[in-house]
């Protein structure tokens, strides 16, 4: 019978603890949110929320159509302008998603013939994009400044490396100087995903090729998210003008996909402009990030050193990971679980989000209930 | 130089007349829209903007995380459900976008040994769910039963035959009785992509399944979009719960991908129930169009006979479509002008979507100026 397979793989996941179930969320929770990307707290600031209501009802529940037919507006123009700005590049490129920005950038930067060395910690996008590319992919150990210089030396020809810039389940950062020397000695691209690094590393949020002094550089490319720091939903290209203009006619996932909602953008453009307003946002973040590690540390817990917003802590199995994220949540507290196969080395952890808008108080209730939960 | 090879890409594009550049349209426009693939002419209605709208307000702008963690909420779930239903299926899920979908549900349900068949004409977002997923694609003559059937039947083990429900660039269907009968020949899965037929074919819009009597089967799985008839963002899988249960599990732009915003959400299920309320809409907009073809014929414009809202009008080549589109918009029409990447025979064309709300003036106008302004 059709699809009659699928259900020996479920039996097999479901022995190995790894499936996974949708919990809808209410509006109202009485929850304590570790668990979302919204590091800046302003997925629900009315500045926000009222920039994504001014945007659907000015320009429609929707674009309409694909960014090269009727699918920009004069709002995705502002909102590209000013993200370029903000982070310091030359041009930005709105997608409907991270995912899709990624897929894009990977596969219009890696032509045929041409090499990608992609960081084995890598998101499942970028990995996707590699997959999806022309060009021929080697994998580098991980935030390994050496294994891409000697990855590149063997290739004749265009290459790019790519990397997360912080990487989503440890929270750890990449070596972005050294990746862009060994760039540079082989004249290759640097593609960086700063997903988990705009709007919390940097001057003000500017992300961490701008903490790097990689901003504006002509060999390096950029991608964001709007979904997370920015509280909307998209993802977005920033660079040189040519390799932007590139994107326009020969990403498939920008010329093939409707583009993004004006509520979406809208309420992205305004986060943008109220962290340029209060910049001590991005900053705080970091703050609670540390402090979260420290505690946890303190309280005897194995958690990975942030050096951004994410924090990381081991737990023995998928199963126990599970019933510890199960234990916070009855005792009030939201935290990420994360299991094989979203993590690179098959631990199983908890992952928290240090949002700027926690306080002192929230953070030692948080620490509180995870260690008392501990399996 | 890193990068220095897009300038030459970029010579050669412009030398064949296949450069892509943005128009960012303003929020009111004097042009006659026959461009857009808001079909039943809902992205504006008030109600629609006033759900996206209600939603921010309510949810946020953005989902805040992956739809495993914190990014599913109760609109997500109302959404799903109200869609398998209007659709005649057990479940729904879904994405970001119908992109999004379309990798989600190939990749998923084409796992290593598996077959795909695809048809020649599907959008590049099926396709490219063929290139990352681990089963072995055979691409079959376009909207031919027998060739899917010879396809499927020299392979063991899991199979799909994947197809649009009605082609995006010509607007012609997709012979779904003939393909569901060559599937279940040999115990094959259907996998259709209604993002064209949802809102326009079947009973009140309920899509091209639903008016082939495919809708609800075990062997079944459709994939639709938010963002044409229902007028916001982001796509969706309908099918068997086992089916539906497996994305959450298998599918990577499911399980790495933020969830949809809120605001699209609200906007497609304000879209949703106004065309329950009011079905007209549905075959207003096949009216529209078959209305469209027979003036444009008589006119002596060479336009494909449509099978839902989408015109096509040859075009003599690439720069004769540009200058075309460009006179059309000189004269107050806004129209589609597709060219190679974005047509699988190599011919451009005018692409006029049929909007549900056009008035016969606005038809009768839309006919002169093509006919007016043709090369």
């Amino acid at each position: 019978m059709a699809f009659g397979w699928i259900d020996e793989q479920a039996e097999l996941r479901r022995r190995a603890g790894l499936v996974r179930t949708l919990r809808p969320r209410a509006a109202e929770s009485a929850l304590l949110d570790l668990a979302s990307n919204d590091y800046l707290g302003l997925a629900r600031h009315p500045e926000v929320t009222e920039g994504a209501a001014r945007a659907a009802r000015t320009w429609g529940g929707g674009s309409t159509g694909s960014r090269l037919v009727t699918g920009s507006t004069e709002l995705h123009a502002e909102l590209e302008g000013e993200l370029a700005d903000f982070c310091g590049f030359e041009a930005a490129l709105v997608f409907s998603s991270g995912y899709a920005a990624n897929l894009a950038v990977v596969t219009a930067l890696a032509p045929h013939g041409s090499l990608i060395v992609s960081d084995a910690g890598n998101h499942a996008s970028l990995i996707d994009g590699c997959r999806l590319a022309r060009g021929t992919t080697q994998v580098a150990a991980h935030a390994d400044p050496d294994a891409v210089r000697k990855a590149l030396g063997g290739h004749e020809g265009p290459a790019v490396a790519v990397s997360d810039t912080v990487f989503s389940v440890d929270g750890d950062a990449a070596p972005l100087t050294g990746l862009a020397e060994a760039c540079r000695e082989h004249g290759a691209g640097l593609v960086l995903d700063d997903a988990h690094g705009l709007g919390v590393l940097g001057d003000g949020g500017r992300g961490a090729p701008h903490a790097a002094g990689l901003a504006g550089a002509d060999d390096v490319v950029v991608t964001v998210t709007l979904s997370k720091s920015l509280g909307g939903q998209g993802g977005a290209v920033l660079g040189p003008s040519r390799v932007i203009g590139h994107q326009d006619n020969a990403a498939r996932t920008f010329i093939f996909d409707t583009g993004l909602a004006p509520a979406a953008a809208g309420a992205a453009l305004a986060a943008l402009r109220l962290l340029r307003r209060e910049p001590a946002r991005a900053a705080r973040a970091g703050e609670v990030a540390r402090e979260l590690h420290t505690r946890l540390t303190a309280a005897g817990l194995e958690a990975v050193r942030p050096d951004a917003a994410v924090v990381s802590v081991r737990a023995p199995s998928p199963e126990q990971a599970v019933r510890w994220a199960a234990d916070c949540r009855a005792a009030g507290l939201s935290v990420g679980c994360f299991r094989p196969p979203s993590v690179p080395d098959g631990v199983s952890r908890l992952r928290l989000t240090a949002r700027a808008d926690l306080s002192g108080a929230e953070i030692e209730r948080a620490v509180q209930v995870i260690g008392e939960t501990r399996p």
